[in-house]
């Protein structure tokens, strides 16, 4: 019983880091409290606000252009206050939780 | 029947106008042919292109990042050579194209 319990986790554990994407939706559900002002609480985005609608973008997207914004790569100054204090970890969260709106 | 008929043109041609966004999503289509190679046929986007789902998306939003990538404002070297051809109105036209997606 020990062997395939152990043979599981392997499993489990692989398969979350071959994605290199260890994600936590449920932290990046708290992360984007802060992003509902201006995406909206389904990803909606609001036009007054410029912001795109977010629900069914891709996980790896969000990720790209979050961490472009807060490094500054990509201009967003309206933005980048919001994002230029999260981790990496926070910014993989957040697309794990935005990929299920 | 002739006030009438005026009173609906230009309801219609005040409607386009106000949104300022007369839009041919038909020869939006034509023009989309060529983003299909990263973005997909139905907008699905594709990881390994780093090319976003668009589907979905809202057509304002499209728009103006299609401006800014062709201006130069958003850096996007792979996609620049793509729409620096674009008029104004080929944007918007993509962008209700898109919208349909």
């Amino acid at each position: 019983m020990k062997s395939v319990l152990s043979l599981v986790s392997v499993f489990v554990l692989s398969s979350l880091l071959s994605t290199g994407f260890a994600q936590d939706a449920a932290k990046g559900k708290a992360l984007y409290a802060t992003c509902i002002q201006c995406h909206g609480e389904n990803g909606e985005g609001n036009l007054a606000k410029k912001a795109p609608k977010l629900s069914g973008q891709h996980d790896w997207y969000v990720v790209k252009q979050v961490t472009e914004i807060k490094s500054g790569v990509r201009k967003n100054p309206d933005m980048q206050p919001y994002v230029k204090g999260l981790s990496d970890q926070d910014i993989k969260d957040l697309a794990a939780y935005i990929v299920t709106l």
